[in-house]
């Protein structure tokens, strides 16, 4: 018999605005696989790894925007779990996690799969809960359907995140012939309305105030979805202070001509991290994480400077060593509210134009180098962005591939949405996660990956839902590049065995085996010929890889630093 | 500059007796990947994905007896080792896990690859240790290299186990041209001899008293390594006592005559269980985990049984709800001094004689059986087993694999050596762990696994270490076999989409682009017409993969199990 308290969860999930769930084969989670399976509102799929099932899963719910239920059986299964996990906490994507356990009397008894699952996911999880091992009583059955729908407000509470519940389940494991298996309509239904966390009149005017005061308002937004009204917003105060808006492309604020895109290029040039005309008195952000290195030096740099964050609740990160004000509203009333009042906030002129001047000069010196410049990665992610298709998806692997496409932006490109996981910066995710977006949008989604993150997560494509809307570009220099990019690791004797780790495989095998149309280029012209059919809807899943040379590689890019360095100045 | 400190580490561990290191590579970790790649003592290898990486590492432990040292770079690799980490727990493998972490003032700063690394392991580490951030202060260079000894002690103690240690550095990373980078003569060394968990001798007169009460005595060894000397001890016991000594594939115990070897086929005969002539009185039990779930049901089944289960130290598993006494001294010990005395243990005639008319009848049945019917994935397990090279090493993967080897028997194979992962169960790294293992000796290593193991854990062969003496059975049925030997999923419509999770691939694409040399095989006599190539240690690296239909696996083992319970009786 199936504890009706199982099959409740299923249907709790799909009252709370779930849509899809990504199982993983197992027996003892088959009471959950069966509750899910058999709904006729959920979605649901199988994927045999538990690793790619969690990135699959998260990539479902970053490119939706809703929660997704994850479904593993017990033992080591939950611990592949782990690393999408802990990047849906730090990326604030919502999941719920259901690993099936043994009941707790059978834990450390030498039966298999079965390790110690509460709380296994350490400081990862925004809450980890134990679901009842018996639901014979009232009270336990109210606990049980209490506590998901909990796990569930918890998730999608800002800031979202996973929560863990761990079911540990007795046997029978599967309905008798004939027995009743249904979904209740009176399942217990927790709603959860969310603050709309405005601020107090008063604060706004005291921020107002101290605002007026400031002459060089940098803003600087961090990763997060694309959000229109929130551009605006920025956009507007932005134009009516003369306060300057620097984007990273994973920010999804990239407007060219209303923001600074090309800093990763121009703050290359070190000499100008100290440079007076450059320098916030006051730094505003919002969102989460920033990919540019260059950007985060010079803010920690800057001498004098406030740092306000804002972010309705949740933890908080000192990122350049300069916070002083944590702001506890939304990024959009923030900038609607603030740019109000009798006094506007006027920025010294010189300071905008400066930064705008080094825009000009970034894009500049970035155009004359691709024009110029052999072929080498960097140029193959260059000739790539500025050919993604409007409206549609574009994930960014770590660790070289996001960083390229960093420098390069991503400001022309209508309606294109940008994700990489930077919540924790894995490779071991980047497929899995674009695998999962893809089967949720009917846009074009292209991933750039390189051959060792891409060779890594090879399971992501190891199912039966190839989705015909994908698009991979991996750029194979046979090792982890990136080592050579810094000066640490290339001047030792172990760089070629232990940091870039040459590897002599490509993509080819994996591509044709999981039924991608695959073709491999080493030069631009052949790589321009190859866009068209690329990029177009009706070609099926593609997968072009990039072959490119470590050193020649490193050598353009040295190229590229070394104009940068000469060329940017005020 | 590297600090003396980080240095110091691969020394200790070079002076306690390691040899082997795997490392993956990163940039964080980059300090600990030079102090060990550098050690002239140390056989360092490194592997892109952390989750074979540690599964590597656990084969190599699990072959050499050593303790094998991990080191990952920070973030979510540390997670990619888990599954490892908790096998290893389980099946008692010393391994020292040394994950690189940012410092503690930069976690949770939206900094790249950056989790909460303390204590990530939970409860499936023998102890989880902090790396002094700051060594300058002459206590805290004394903390660093006793907390190493701490841990390399702690992990080769015994029940031996993975401990964690996390070695939070800041830049740089890389030793400056012209810094010494030296390995010091007089690091400290803690030492620690020991115990040889002996019994007090008037506890052995209480045992051996007690003992001589029972009549009926069933010896049950559990995973173990091959140990001669103990072997011979428990065979000379039996011999003396009549005790009935039954052994798992995975016990390293059979011995053809001297053991009880098929029970997981006569125990099959469920009406068994009940039978008198076979109750035990009391169970000696010693080492880990069992396959045979007929045994475990039958154990559990034995009304006043009484249980000594004989192990030095740690927690000990009541698997069969009949535990009574825990005995800590070691096995050898145990049956070397409690056959000793005026007064030896007799058994019943008639409870030895059952044991072994039954053994008898098991081999019978499935030896006939094997003769007798169509083609299936158990017959080729059959073949394989009846193949194996005298003196070699066997790797059984999780989950029907160890299932068919468990049933088949490997008594008859001279020197042959069984390791699979029981501790978790787990599919995911039975190929890392037998590429480990490969590594490690110079004998021939079989690894029999089905489509599913094979194929999550491919990433096991990539790396530029491939081992020459390594030989891959695949056992392919598209998709997770067992769920159809089981009645409950086999009766639901979700069998064959959620359940088995059908899936097309076969292992060709992995295999040729490893450097393999593939074959596949669909009938008996086309088997065993390539085993003498298979087999051969001069052909290299092989893979051989039988195709098999799921659904006449299930009808010839369906049949196996009808014959069994048709003609085994007492």
């Amino acid at each position: 018999m199936i504890l009706q308290s199982v099959i409740d969860i299923a249907e709790i999930c799909a009252r709370k605005g779930v849509q899809d769930v990504v199982l993983s084969p197992g027996s003892r989670c088959a009471p959950l696989t069966l509750a899910f399976a058999r709904h006729p509102q959920l979605r649901v799929r199988t994927v045999p790894d538990e690793r790619s099932a969690a990135f699959i899963g998260l990539g479902i719910a970053q490119q939706t925007g809703r929660p997704v239920v994850l479904v593993c059986t017990s033992g080591t299964a939950a611990y592949n779990y782990a690393p999408a996990i802990a990047e849906a906490f730090y990326q604030n994507i919502p999941l719920l996690v259901l690993t099936a356990d043994r009941p707790p009397e059978w834990i450390d008894q030498l039966d298999g799969q079965t390790i110690r699952q509460t709380h296994i996911y350490g400081g990862h999880v925004k809450r980890s809960l134990d679901f009842p091992v018996d639901t014979a009583h009232a009270d336990a059955k109210w606990f049980a359907s209490r506590l998901i729908n909990e796990a569930l407000n918890e998730a999608t509470a800002f800031p979202e995140g996973p929560v863990h519940v761990n079911v540990p389940l007795r046997e029978p494991f599967y309905p008798e012939p004939g027995e009743e298996f249904a979904y209740k309509a009176d399942v217990k239904i927790i709603e959860e309305l969310a603050s709309g966390f405005g601020l107090p009149n008063q604060q706004w005017e005291t921020l107002r105030q101290e605002l007026s005061a400031f002459k060089r308002v940098l803003v600087v937004a961090g990763q997060g979805r694309k959000d229109q009204a929130l551009h605006e917003e920025i956009v507007a105060f932005c134009r009516a202070t003369g306060a300057v808006l620097v984007t990273d492309t994973i920010s999804n604020q990239q407007k060219a001509g209303d923001s600074i895109n090309f800093h990763d290029v121009f703050l290359g040039a070190k000499h100008l991290h100290g440079e007076e005309a450059l320098r916030p008195d006051l730094l505003i952000t919002f969102h989460k994480s920033l990919i540019s290195k260059n950007l985060k030096l010079f803010l920690r740099k800057q001498p004098g400077m406030r740092h306000w964050h804002v972010q309705p609740a949740g933890q908080v990160a000192d990122t350049f060593q300069a916070l002083t004000r944590i702001v506890r509203t939304t990024p959009q009333a923030f900038f609607q509210e603030i740019g109000k009042g009798e006094k506007p906030l006027m920025v010294t002129p010189a300071f905008t134009q400066a930064w705008h001047e080094l825009e000009h000069q970034g894009k500049s010196v970035l155009a004359r180098f691709q024009e110029n410049s052999p072929f080498s990665e960097f140029m193959a992610c260059y000739q790539t962005l500025r050919m993604l298709p409007a409206n549609s998806v574009l994930h960014l692997a770590n660790s070289m591939s996001v960083r390229y496409a960093n420098l390069i932006g991503v400001a022309e490109v209508e309606g294109l949405e940008v994700f990489a996981n930077r919540g924790t910066s894995g490779i071991d995710g980047s497929t899995s996660t674009a695998v999962g977006a893809a089967l949720s949008t009917d846009k074009l989604v292209t991933l750039i990956t390189g051959d060792m993150a891409f060779l890594y997560d090879r399971n992501a494509l190891w199912h039966n839902y190839l989705p015909q809307n994908l698009r991979i570009l991996v750029l194979n220099n046979h090792g982890g590049g990136i080592f050579r990019m810094i000066e640490g690791p290339r001047s030792q004797p172990e760089l070629r065995p232990f940091f870039e780790t040459e590897q002599m495989q490509t993509a080819q095998a994996t591509a044709q085996e999981m039924g991608f149309n695959y073709v491999r280029v080493a030069d631009a012209a052949s790589l321009e010929t190859l866009f068209p059919a690329f990029f177009n809807p009706a070609t099926g899943p593609q997968l072009l890889e990039v072959e490119t040379v470590s050193a020649e590689n490193f050598a353009a890019f040295e190229s590229f630093r070394d104009q940068v360095r000469s060329n940017i100045c005020l």
